[in-house]
């Protein structure tokens, strides 16, 4: 428990929040301290705030800003970077109890939420709609729509329909000094002024408090989806069928790829008897009704084969398909049960899967170190889980030359550091060697100027990573 | 022509750029002083830079950062708000001579172009690679993919599609003092670090110029597009009939409303019929392959009827389809042999069309003025177009009172002043009504975190509009 006597911005909370909203006391401030980014570190939180609306945002915000002190939103504590990882002494701003869906409006193609909203719960609430929010992170289940914002979260069928910002219209942000300002629109279009809310979705805390969000949905239940089964005995092997799909023309709604490490650790877990079958799984779909549709699935099939597939099938049971994507959504937990993940997220031009799938193994075999591959593989968003043996410090080390390695080879073939999770602690050496000294610059020209008293998640993103 | 003795900038520019790149004449120099909103004001340039490639842009920011003088970008000069308008004294830079296609890549479904790319010359470039740029501005002929991103251009099909930002992967921009930067990314998936590629498509010039634009493609040939066509007698009827577009969940992958004033300009001009059969024309199309476009065409010829349609069919001839679609891409123009028009580009939610439709009406009755009404009915984006007589002072006024009370209209209805168009000088004045102070300030506080010694496009947008 923080003294109050010697804490200024603390008093000035406790007056401003009522208990139930104000945690202080180490036991149980500390399970918001951190997201799930093993690697990243932490430090000890003044205060947690479980906001309940808008306005504790506010009072919060505004005692901060008068004394100068951090403030780091988290949502479900889900991230892979360390975005929402407490700076020692900040003030940590919960926002999973502002959980409301406030409209779902199939009429004008749009839904408002509060930023705490589960997405399975969004996507649920607007399936009774008859509506669709396409956006599905693999932590769907789990993750709230405040934090897919943030980071501009990305998902299974993103290689079809988008990423997050593709579906935020408007926004609800507390900022500077706790302003609530509205940014963005309701409508199907517009263009009055910056995008100011695009700018925020993705900036992972740094500018302000999201506290509301518009997000358009399509119309109509998503169609039904044909999955296409491959194995395949090389990494390599299933790259060079993402890398023919995407010369084939065809945009599969979903094209998904786990190495032998993953289904090993799947099997362990739940003995779903994958690993025998295969070394590399890699599995496809299409959502295009009709005929159409038909003749995306025999493009996929033979696209496989033609990479040397040992086996690939149109699935032709339903429930065997959705084993395959939920062996697919399990991989990362059941990997995790094996020691700390240092989690890649690098993304590179389709064709070049292959080639990056080769370096991969390469750095795995240069530095001693063990990588598992899951593969958002049809959008070249490729997440190598660098996996060390728990108190092994030298593997660590090795794991963290195979991670450097790995970042440079992804910008080297004109690829990113980070495709879908955002930057927080973990990729920001990796940011900096990404974008120029000048952009870097305007990062934080745009910052000073939107935050003066820098007090958002002060650090992440382009903060110094030295 | 400018006297070099007295002018530090205009002699440091001609000892960084050849005779052929720099204008100062005004007899050539006046062709490129606005673009084609009548209504907007223009003043002198010092200046004009016809640039044939980034080298010159850099040369002439770095002498108009050093001088302080105002640097004004512009494409084919068809924007309809006074972007691109001369701000007295000021270095324009004409991008039109950089209009090369760099690369078209079909496989990781980008193209690389120069900003002076005319809009169909692209589209027509992709479509020999069997890719689609679906952006398509009723300009497409003549406006360029520099001008699209800088107002983030609509157009027919992106009531489907989508607007010009979400084509935009990446781009390079001189900035600043005249440094180059590299903003976005090639690859289909990114979110390293702030969005400041989308921050600059639609910031009409404020905060650099597009030197290079690298725009996302849709793989394979657009389908072909079934037409149905309504004839109604008012309005309002249209407009109920766009509304239930809306609710019945079908995405038309067109929905444009021509009205009575545009059917008989375009007669007038080029004796096309339409006017003796409509008051007002609704055009739907549907690009969905298969039984289930057959399905949103039956659909859409309901949604007509049940409004009240006086007459309405699917098009079985696509030559008179095509002719339709020309009809409305004429209307502009037709229009403009009328008498100079002031352009309204509101957006408002999709079920208030018929509501806002009426509320145009009525200013039209109110203000004594003629308004035709050319609409992305759609999504909701509608082009009200008052026609002043020539050289009539008293109907300007009165169509300046209409225009005042069609944007405050819009915004009542929870629409935005401009869906497409940008603010540029026209709709400053409606900005400053929809956005609130706060959201103002943080426009001025990025404009100098990025511009800090305001250069570009001074007053533009945001500027002051009294």
């Amino acid at each position: 428990m923080v003294d109050d006597s010697d804490n200024a911005a603390l008093r000035d909370l406790r007056a401003a929040l009522p208990d139930e909203v104000l945690l202080t006391d180490p036991d149980s401030t500390g399970r918001f301290s951190h997201d799930e980014a093993e690697w990243a570190p932490y430090g000890k939180p003044l205060a947690v705030v479980r906001a309940r609306g808008t306005d504790d945002v506010v009072a919060a915000v505004r005692v901060c800003a008068e004394h100068r002190v951090p403030v780091v939103p988290r949502g479900a504590g889900t991230g892979l970077s360390g975005g929402a990882n407490a700076v020692d002494g900040c003030v940590l701003i919960s926002l999973e109890g502002m959980n409301e869906i406030l409209e779902i409006n199939p009429r004008e193609q749009l839904a408002v939420v509060q930023p705490g909203v589960v997405n399975d719960d969004l996507r649920a609430a607007c399936r009774e709609h008859g509506a669709w929010y396409p956006p599905d992170p693999a932590s769907s289940p789990w993750s709230t729509i405040g934090g897919n914002v943030s980071t501009n979260a990305g998902g299974v069928c993103c290689v079809k329909y988008g990423v997050t910002r593709d579906y935020v219209l408007g926004l609800e942000a507390v900022v500077g000094d706790g302003e609530v300002v509205r940014l963005g629109r309701r409508t199907a279009k517009g263009v009055a002024g910056y995008d100011l809310c695009g700018l925020f979705v993705g900036s992972e805390g740094t500018l302000g408090i999201v506290t509301e969000v518009t997000v358009k949905l399509l119309p109509g239940l998503r169609a039904p989806e044909r999955t296409v089964v491959g194995y395949f005995d090389s990494l390599v092997a299933a790259g060079e069928a993402v890398a023919a799909v995407a010369a084939s023309g065809v945009v599969p709604s979903a094209l998904e790829l786990l190495d032998q490490h993953c289904l090993r650790a799947v099997d362990d877990w739940k003995n779903m008897g994958l690993s025998a079958e295969a070394n590399v799984l890699l599995l496809g779909r299409s959502d295009t009704p009709g005929q159409a549709g038909e003749q995306e699935v025999d493009t996929l099939v033979r696209c496989f084969d033609e990479a040397g597939a040992t086996w690939s099938a149109r699935s032709t049971d339903e429930q065997e398909a959705d084993a395959l994507f939920s062996a697919r959504r399990l991989a990362y937990p059941a990997l995790e049960r094996l020691g700390p993940l240092l989690t890649e997220d690098v993304c590179v031009p389709r064709a070049l899967v292959p080639d990056m799938l080769a370096r991969i193994e390469a750095a795995a075999q240069r530095h001693d170190t063990q990588i598992a591959n899951i593969a958002h593989a049809g959008d070249g968003n490729l997440h190598p889980l660098i996996i060390t043996p728990p108190g092994d410090d030298d593997a660590r080390l090795r794991a963290q030359r195979a991670f450097d390695d790995i970042v440079a080879d992804a910008i080297e073939l004109g690829g990113t550091v980070t495709g879908e999770h955002g930057v927080g602690l973990l990729k920001r050496k990796g940011l900096h060697a990404e974008l120029s000294p000048k952009v870097i610059g305007m990062h934080h020209d745009i910052k000073n100027a939107l935050d003066p008293t820098g007090i958002f998640n002060p650090g992440k993103v382009f903060g110094d990573p030295s």
